[in-house]
């Protein structure tokens, strides 16, 4: 199986993008005539919304597939519409990976070492069904938080050297209170962020690809440059992925410190994960209304793409 | 809307039980009879194994419902049959419910604001569907992470307050290494989980409920009872939710350290979950065998609440 990293890495140079698209559908937002449709099918029910969800989102994929390496869903906006939420995002994720893009389930999930497992095999694995192997979501890579240690990871870090996938677990989230936990300072100075930091570094080092990355990222909010720095430095070897870039505050100066610059000269090392800004672009457009959404989102990701090329 | 902790006691004391069972129901383990008839409907599909699950449930339901305060569906053993899996843990959810059981979606939930505010509507709150207002898992609390701080717990506290429900927060789980994170040492001397019950005090200090709790309760494992010791004399206002008992280690004496006295000489304040030990007890018992699991799942609640009342 090939290393989640160096997965990630290629097809950040062959899209020539750091851009992940985040796929947070808020129902309020999808243009009215994708509401409407799903409505007149299936009247005011969870499928209706759950269908102008999977609409909406196959509009943007088929917009912005061949200009970003990644894709995002993040599983709260689906999990609003029960089952049929769950179904469709499943299906978001299926559409996403037809199109080639990497997704990442946006599921911040973690547990005990056997519920772990029962998560790792139902996001990244295969679960038993009847003695049947059979694949549930199948996403490319998840987010987990650490709250739990070492022994709700390691089921997922299985998976990972298994099926190919990867992990991104929080480190030092882009949110105003991230440093309730986050920034508390223990004895030696340290904070819990860096410790965090050197778990990851040593639960990756023995599975290091080609391109010098391990199947374990690093979520690191845009909205604290200098905790970046510093996390830069702990974790060499891990892709950081990077939420708080445009509607949380982030421009492409505080997303630097984010980035490596590897031995063939490629800023390499993170991923830049916007959803508002890049989804419901139309909002903001001068050219591009509602119906145009898709249009809108593409020029969106089109100037994040440029925005973060010439910061380098 | 009546206090969550208020509703919590008075459950406990009307079933004289502090007994939380903990509905993880692996497929594997489910009897052979509920499959078969299961698989002989749907095939060996994703809706056979959640068919499976629902009838299983509702046969432990039955079973030990007016034994019992309280059940917990872990969603990661749902999460793994895709939408038919989900489908089936909002439906045992509503079916314990028409019980009179409460209900705690074990689902460690947590994110940034905007965020967790789709996750509180969706399984504690309502949602906006088109312009009208529905609700989707309602249960009657849930449990939540804390590693992103107070802004990704708010809106779920927002949620209690609106609809009389609860959420019990991570402060020191019962896995083996929970430590890594919850055990680091501050400054001050204290741990991240002792900082943790802080937190968790003082978020609930304006919401406590005629019988001396908040809505705000906390997740500490059986299989640390000096640490509960600490974190009971630190939240004195906070229901316990203690996982650990029985499969994981954990006795009635470990747990005695997560309960108060009340001022009606009522021994309250604490939960305690088993899962296995008593869904599954069929595997041990000598009287019943796995057609006879709900009776089995009876015999070994009788057998934990005795176990428990004997401890005090």
């Amino acid at each position: 199986m090939k290393n989640f990293g160096d997965r990630l890495y290629e097809a950040c140079v062959e899209k020539n993008s750091a851009v992940c698209v985040g796929l947070d559908p808020r129902l309020d937002k999808i243009p009215l005539h994708i509401k409407e449709k799903a409505i007149s099918k299936n009247k005011n029910t969870f499928k209706a919304a759950a269908e102008a969800v999977l609409e909406f989102n196959k509009g943007i994929i088929d917009a912005v597939y061949d200009l970003v390496p990644a894709v995002k869903p993040q599983i709260a906006f689906y999990e609003m519409f029960a089952e049929e939420g769950i179904r469709v995002f499943r299906e978001t994720i299926e559409y996403a990976k037809s199109k080639c893009l990497i997704t990442i389930a946006d599921v911040k999930r973690n547990d005990i070492g056997s519920t772990a497992q029962a998560y790792a095999h139902a996001f990244l694995g295969v679960v038993d069904l009847f003695g049947e192997k059979v694949k549930v979501f199948d996403a490319d890579a998840v987010t987990i938080t650490p709250y739990l240690g070492w022994d709700g990871i390691k089921p997922f870090m299985e998976a990972c050297i298994k099926y190919g996938k990867g992990i991104f677990i929080l480190v030092k989230t882009s949110n105003p209170s991230s440093g309730d936990v986050q920034d508390l300072c223990m004895k030696d100075s340290r904070s819990v962020y860096e410790i965090m930091g050197h778990y990851i570094e040593s639960w990756g080092a023995d599975d290091i690809g080609k391109n010098g990355f391990s199947p374990i990222g690093a979520v690191v909010g845009a909205t604290y440059p200098d905790q970046a720095k510093k996390l830069r430095e702990i974790m060499p070897n891990s892709f950081f992925l990077v939420p708080g870039y445009g509607a949380q505050g982030g421009s492409a100066k505080d997303v630097k410190n984010c980035f490596i610059k590897d031995t063939r000269d490629v800023m390499t090392g993170a991923i830049i994960n916007s959803s508002r800004e890049i989804i419901f672009a139309y909002e903001k457009s001068e050219k591009y209304g509602e119906k145009d959404y898709d249009k809108a989102a593409r020029e969106a990701v089109e100037k994040m793409n440029e925005d973060l090329r010439k910061a380098f």
